[in-house]
């Protein structure tokens, strides 16, 4: 569950019907070449982050049909189908696949493929829909991830606690992991936790504040102070500077909620040094904040500092202003200095344009709780990456729709990140494999995909290959980054991205371009189309 | 994997925090009712389908923390937290847990619970997260599949074919498994059929089409007709039912792209009594066609039948219409009655909208892939379920927040839903659980929820029980039915509601209201909330 690789079966149908096509033709172990990649940078953004490669990588060391597996085809399959079919499925496997991608977390764009996979025509067929599954939702995801990011800027704390709103369970499993790597702090998911080493972190629930009603349920109700060997009875310390604290804020004493207090109070006798309040179960300023300023001086008395709040409604920028505030007052008033510091979380249906409102409001927030519109990606949720066939025995092959956006770039590429003086990349250059290579400081002829096709001409500062070799003979070709590498990656990938990329809304579309060879072999491929 | 009981770590850390403060404080054990709802109908329409309860119960009867998870959730809660609240975790099952629920693929509305959890405090607290993500996404995707089978109509197939565009793979098979529950006739998605019983169809793709260039690939050439002895030469025959083909519609033969033509050969021969042809990856009327209507009635000589086509691309519904009246004129040319009944299958980023415009444009589509649109829910990507305290030890909980739609309705109840004499339900009424049950025939005093709390009368002609008992115990209750069963259940439950709720835009709100006791209880604990 997870982590593991998946299922051969996690495809689909007409696979396996194309799969039985070549193999009845004997084009089983034709050389063909499939791009994964997507037409449309997601959410109308600049850019996209890759992953979801790990993922690809294990799925293929593990491809195997199982007799269980083979029973099943059996039954789906027309009934025609030749046994001797089902017999050749048995022996595959992906000992013949190679892929090529970029580094998971790169940063990428349209059109440019993520992984280039190459093998026996028909096992590579069969491996498209688990390819797509797995790449397409990682990146997507973490692409948002790295939006909220940019949106927060980085110094706030983001956690990602969608995990009851994702896909099910392994869809918020993704989505914890896929989230860090574009550009989170921390998980809510244990689980992802647990799985993948993403620091988690959690407050509490307005159900555990609605649990108490009154100071009575109290239990136990002393606490030892931070060093000290005489429990004090703490609810009655808090009462004390619940008094005060009203007396200062101008709270009326009788109108703060007593079972919120106690709720309070009950958590910080289990963590006296990780005290924290969810202060929006009754009225913030009225009850929530009293409560916690109570419990939190309380806790000071005994050498305990409070480690912070949260909120999960209304005005979230405004209010979190009004809160620290009050600490400023608590904490001058009784000469507290750590107190005005206390980090403020904040949660309630968070999404990339409250973010930025909340950015350009100003506000007091230290930690963002981000779910539903992170998880589910609601401003476009799906990537679209499709997977295509480029080569077929060396000869390159195109899809020529009457949907232009449908075609594919015929033939095995290499690509090419050329950077310019300023030291940012500026153009993504596809070339076909036997072309060679572009070099620093000379000039190139390319022609840019999209609406103009004029040739232009490049002298890039610096040109990097961006695809490497991670899968050879069945077999993971180079130690695979951690998630925290992979992580650091993504930071750096982005870091290096020019600003004008990076914009939310409305940027400077990347340039992604061909050269003229392969421009030649496309037009070429076109007029005999059709 | 899909189908498996989840690890009880898939949950957010902060239920360990508090389920820590309830065994501090030995509240563990005190009785608690939680329950389970949504706030809004989804996609702005009048209903929802329930669904994951399966799920949810095999995730509570598998509830146990493993020594390895007890180690984890050590090395993430505060390092104060004692070591007797980990041997209790040890200790912890669902064995004093109960829930009912609606059965699953009931319709249901916003506000009442689809489940209702009761136990000890702690166990059903911790159980939260799993529990809404078992059940949002899975409701969620079967109430989009049930709006796409009332836009579609009851006589097209419909078919799913999301994977590749789902979160991850258990999204996939998440949404397999749920979209048929709500409607769909088939999944794409071979595993899912595997695991769940799905009938899984597919086509073929275009990267098949585009794998040949030309009649010379093909291999074997010869194909048996039905029944008899002599092998015929196949591409042969195609040609010349391709050359009949184009001088009937007007075509001309060398803009016919034969390697699309050696495609759909080859693939009749692989499956002569299966064969269907994807007809847009080069031109569809001037190639496509052509192509498919030679090699259909090739077939149809050595007396098979084509199965279907599909077409990817394009105004679906004008292109339908085309390729019928190209049936009909090859049905009637060639004396070939069957022919114009071939069923057309259509995908191409279909949603709830372009079914709407299919239908009111008019087609001649028999079958509908969805894929996209179905299963990511981009109308609205999360259900928004949540979790809420109702009860503890006998004594009825409310959140009262300054959002009134986050408030709670307090207390256990009973959900009767009312019947109208014209054999419709008019109404989900929640009583609380100590208050006589309504009667047919009899008239009710309630209160509606919304805007307008006036009380109000109705005389129910029948009377139901909404929830059923389905865990008790640490076990399933009762026999649970197959997914089959769920999905004539889903479909029977939607036959039975008023055509007014069902409309997908501006449905008449389905009423959803308390009893007087119960409004009651409301409004004193919400005098006493702050």
């Amino acid at each position: 569950m997870g982590e593991g690789p998946w299922a051969p079966l996690l495809s689909d149908l007409y696979q396996f019907s194309m799969a039985c096509g070549y193999w009845r033709g004997g084009r089983q172990g034709e050389a063909a070449a499939f791009e994964l990649f997507f037409r449309r940078n997601p959410f109308r953004g600049g850019f996209a982050l890759a992953a979801g490669l790990h993922h690809c990588l294990a799925f293929l060391q593990a491809f195997r049909f199982s007799k269980e597996d083979i029973e099943y085809l059996k039954s789906v399959l027309p009934p025609t189908t030749e046994e001797a079919f089902f017999e050749y499925l048995r022996t595959v496997d992906a000992s013949e696949v190679s892929v090529s991608s970029v580094p998971e977390g790169s940063v990428v764009f349209s059109k440019v493929p993520l992984l280039q996979v190459k093998g026996p025509l028909l096992v590579v067929q069969l491996i498209e829909t688990t390819l797509l599954c797995l790449v397409n939702y990682a990146s997507l995801v973490a692409t948002n991830a790295s939006r909220f990011r940019l949106a927060a800027g980085p110094n706030k704390k983001l956690l990602e606690l969608g995990l009851r709103r994702a896909q099910g369970p392994d869809g918020g499993l993704s989505a914890s992991k896929y989230s860090y790597l574009g550009g989170f702090d921390f998980t809510s998911n244990v689980l992802a936790g647990k799985l993948f080493g993403i620091p988690v972190k959690g407050t509490i629930a307005h159900s555990f504040v609605s649990s108490f009603t009154s100071m009575g349920e109290i239990k136990p109700r002393s606490l030892l102070p931070l060093g000290g060997k005489e429990p004090v009875d703490f609810p009655s310390l808090a009462e004390t500077w619940l008094s005060r604290v009203c007396r200062l804020l101008q709270v009326r004493l009788d109108q703060v909620n007593r079972g919120e207090l106690a709720a309070f109070v009950s958590y910080a006798i289990t963590f006296p040094q990780n005290f924290q309040g969810l202060v929006d179960t009754y009225c913030v300023m009225r009850s929530g904040i009293p409560n916690f300023c109570a419990v939190a001086l309380a806790l000071n008395e005994l050498g305990y500092r409070a480690i912070g709040l949260r909120l999960d409604s209304g005005d979230l920028a405004k209010q979190s202003v009004e809160i620290r505030r009050v600490f400023r007052i608590c904490s001058k008033q009784f000469q507290v200095p750590w107190f005005e510091n206390i980090p403020i979380a904040v949660s309630n249906d968070v999404s990339e344009q409250s973010l930025e409102e909340l950015a350009a409001e100003g506000n007091e927030i230290d930690m963002i709780g981000v779910g539903t519109h992170l998880v589910t990606c609601p401003l476009q949720p799906t990537l679209g990456c499709v997977y295509k066939l480029v080569e077929v025995n060396g000869c390159p092959r195109l899809k020529v729709t009457e949907d232009e956006e449908k075609m594919t770039l015929p033939g095995s590429k290499v690509v090419y990140r050329l950077w310019d003086a300023a030291g940012f990349p500026c153009m993504d250059l596809m070339a076909l494999e036997k072309e060679p290579p572009p070099k620093a400081g000379q000039e190139i002829t390319f022609r840019p995909l999209g609406r103009t096709k004029e040739a232009g001409k490049v002298t890039p500062a610096a040109v990097e290959t961006l695809h490497q070799l991670y899968f050879k003979d069945g077999q993971v070709c180079q130690p695979l980054p951690s998630l925290a590498e992979t992580k650091a990656h993504a930071q750096a990938s982005l870091d290096k991205l020019n600003p004008i990329h990076k914009r939310l809304q409305d940027p400077e579309p990347y340039q992604v371009a061909v050269t003229e060879k392969l421009y030649s072999l496309l037009t070429s491929l076109q007029s005999n189309g059709s």
